[in-house]
């Protein structure tokens, strides 16, 4: 535990990769937000593999299923759950490894937290596909929060250490698919129209709440706001953001804040970095050991894998973002009777 | 909401730079541990301010008291709440500035918040001195990961871009300090002796869990494990961890993982950097505005500040840090009778 | 929010009456527990409508279907998911009452609740069939008690004022069917098995624990623990206790508390009742309003219902109680590693 | 754990009897509620000691200090901390039955949770005086509700099977006090003023929620809403609430459920019942155990005790009432802007 996020709403994730299903359920939604199938499912497909030379050649239809919580397109206001049946799997492919972790991958330490019992097929409930049903989730925030003038877009700023041209980008994912290997990358996700006061002191800071949400994708190594880890080598004069009036309004002339102040939003927009680790699975060979027999040896991961995870995770960091403004933003809702 | 972190532990810290009191009440942790004061004391003692030039010259005791779940030296097993008075308070030094939002303080997010009725001196609850009784709670923890054989160290490893010598350091923070102006830093945490198998996947995986409590620090703006931001300009044959068999037992050959797979722990020391921006308050003049006469107008922070906050931070992360491996801890001792 | 319950284990139940499916999402399950098809089934058909003169004749098959979560019958670990689609709907029945709430019902209530956009066919979210999937989490739970040797066992003790015989109980039940009308009544479940010291102070001792889940079972407005509103009558000297040793252990000699002091348990069996009101749905004319015209008018509710809710509910209760005690049991297991 | 209650407000109650103080924090509190000093102080003295011959004759003069959260008479809208100091104690009397569990208390069940740790003097954190800190924490709730309509009123309707007169309910407890006994009985709390739509289904309805507050009062043994137990002996067509219009509104004719339907509020009063067992204290001799040398004893506890609870329980029910009822209503306002 727990696949569960949220205060407000309450997101749960469920399903591996190579069950009958994953999906997910959304408590705390309000009632009465479209749903437009088509709409979800460009999203979807944002995320969905195979799409290009860039990302791995399994094809996934990725069709939710809504089993409850919406009717006649929208929603009840009591909890939608939505699934995405497994179709194209091969398990075969991971027959041969299941007893040799995958060096980078969660294998071995599910192996020791659930004993063997685990799905071991394809990274079960610890593989990239759960993020499908993450951007379920996602979307649907996104529909609440479009209707209060929020909007949330993500793009990669750094592949493999280049960080210039998207040109300069793919050619690092082109140089590392050769080698059989993979390259890591840099996600940025801006939330622009985000009212002032969202979030709290402490451990429910928005900083907190987002961290929560986007370590939750796979591969998330490192998160920060604003000029994050850069203002560790910047002066309180260079990263302060003046205060100004503009339109009669306070404003903040910069936003090294990243749109956060003592986990509070500014009302400029929240921009958040995810550092995103080279995919694991690699065709290169590697060391790892045999857990049956307890020997030494190599691996080579078969299947079909991204290069590069980071292209792919941008709607799904675009989710954790929203998912995480849409339980604060309800939040201070919660207030605003008494602000009268 | 929340001031409150934890799921198995609950730590819940309340109070204002200038109330009556700073505390902390935790709740959960096992029964029968011992308080010895005097190691307390030595803790808050490493965060306490003026205690050579590089901190502020604001001198407090900070002598926790402890009002109930201690008895005899050692923890009931029902809350503990202990509580710091605060008493050397110049609340004069920030009476003229009430109306005038410090730049990248959280003055200006805190009344859009409470609507002005927060307390507005020294920062409120959004001050550094929150982390005193987060310290408490740190300690607290500690004391049961001790006896686990689990130990948590932090350092600082760069202030204001320097990372070589801890000269290099002091002389950033001398300059920034001359110029009436400050430095940012960031602070590295060990946790070492730390079992495999804590943690879960998505949403309360130990890089969430972590960043839930770290990121409840002030200042801090990035939190990253292991290769962190810079996994993002590796390839997978560079990041992944190989596994080998090592005295009969599976271990990684590196840990540029942090010591974290899938959100559970590998059984390597846990790495996370916090990164700590500059403090906001400084001497050098700034544009703000007036929030009364709604006009722009400029600022000079009075008082006494750190011109870097990441040293007296250390202890702070550590705490942070004991705590949510405690959490997890407590979490994986649930499943250990089924697991016979 | 919510139909989430639990801290240790948490069990997300969703869907709707006439929705695509109901089902249910458990968290924190210990990995390996074994999921037996046949005994799951055959304790859904105990709760199932259809099997004899005295319950609904709607007719369920309540066959689930485990989306994920358990491989080659056992738990995996990470969260299981459950559906059972709905089949037998008759919609049609509702269409004609959808602006007159029915009394006693939670349509009036819903509407206000989520403006008209829930789903009002069956009850939706509010209808007893919700219970199914609890049933299934209830279930599992009982496994893993049933390995610690705690068994849950419920039956019903008083129906419409009788409580003598399951004769005089029955006959009830067919006079006020004869009547077009229904009856409450009151079930008990006794959990047995169940160590000493599960539960805490306060707010989540045992029976706010076991109150929370089994009040989470539609038409229940009171619960009780061992001899609950009857202790009210009683002297301290007739309600208390007494201790002895037996068999070198400290037992009590009797249960008036139910199997629970101070929140905590003592050992002995814990006793619960939980009184259900009449099933609201009635052939009887009744007095309601027109939400639409906004008139007074008069309603038969049309449809296939049960005379008496509490017979059926039986599992219900018994699951409740289960995922209660499961959820105390594992918050311990957190501290056994600390008891020596 | 835990001694928090709440979702949208988090009351977390702390101190033993004995211990330097008993307190309470309350998170979530809207900012700028009026906190009248002596308005609260005439509320705690309703639950105090020492005020009649049917109370027990320890006085405590329960004076909260506010160590945060309220600055000028008004809450900040961060963490409000109070504590109540212990002076007034005589742990000398529990020394000599610190080995002796009483019946009926929490002595052994908390001797088998803590291993020994505990805080034996005077029932430790399982004391009634733990409902002095609850009681602030209510009566705050009750200063908001106030703003919004709501008022929490409770009564005792029953003592030792009495229920006709005062007179009679008196004469009970003295009769019982004469004989060295206690006795039971039931308090009823009426919520004013709450308006419909508060709640939710399944396992956070109101009924649940008001419940899990109500059982973390000491001694209580049964919690029902409207009709309650007795709704299990009778029928539909008795039990239903009719709708009709009035005023043009929708109203209920009757209030047998309590206020609540569904889980959610129906604008009618909640109505919501403790049963509360007879004071376990007694100065009749008892059976019980030595847990150092495991033989049979008996035991008259000395020390001053109430001889019923439930009188001077009416504010801690309130309060309990009142914590809930905010908490929903909060809940509430997070949707309200989305309700056009």
């Amino acid at each position: 535990m727990s696949s569960t996020y949220g205060k407000n709403i309450k997101v749960t994730v469920f399903g591996e990769s190579h069950a009958a299903a994953v999906g997910v359920t959304i408590e705390g939604l309000p009632a009465g937000v479209s749903v437009d199938a088509e709409g979800l499912q460009a999203f979807l497909d944002r995320r969905a593999p195979g799409r290009d030379r860039f990302s791995t050649a399994r094809k996934e239809s990725d069709t939710p299923e809504f089993l409850c919580g919406v009717k006649d397109g929208k929603t009840c206001g009591t909890p939608v759950t939505a699934i995405i049946r497994n179709s194209d799997q091969h398990s075969s492919d991971y027959a041969s490894i299941a007893d040799t972790p995958r060096p980078g991958h969660a294998d071995y330490t599910a192996e020791i937290k659930y004993g063997g019992h685990q799905d071991k097929a394809g990274g079960g409930h610890f593989s990239g596909r759960l993020t499908a049903p993450l951007c379920i989730a996602g979307w649907l925030a996104m529909q609440v929060l479009k209707e209060q003038g929020i909007g949330v877009a993500g793009r990669v700023t750094a592949i493999g250490g280049a960080t210039e041209s998207e040109e300069a980008m793919l050619q690092a994912i082109d140089r590392a698919k050769a080698d059989g290997d993979s390259v890591g990358g840099i996600v940025e996700c801006v939330a622009e129209g985000v009212p002032a006061g969202l979030g709290d002191p402490m451990f429910d800071g928005m900083e907190n709440r987002i961290a929560i949400a986007v370590f939750g994708i796979p591969a998330v190594k490192g998160v920060e706001f604003g000029e994050g880890f850069g203002a560790a080598a910047l002066k309180g004069s260079e990263n302060n953001d003046a205060f100004e009036i503009r339109d009669g309004k306070v404003c903040l002339k910069t936003n090294h804040c990243g749109g956060i102040l003592g986990g509070i939003t500014t009302g400029s927009p929240i921009v958040v970095r995810a550092a995103f680790k080279p995919t694991p699975s690699i065709a290169k060979e590697q060391e790892t050991v045999n857990l049956k027999t307890m020997e030494n040896c190599t691996i080579s991961v078969p299947g079909r894998h991204d290069p590069c995870i980071a292209r792919r995770a941008v709607p799904a960091v675009e989710s954790a973002v929203a998912i995480a403004v849409l339980d604060a933003l309800l939040e201070q809702g919660k207030y605003q009777a008494y602000n009268g």
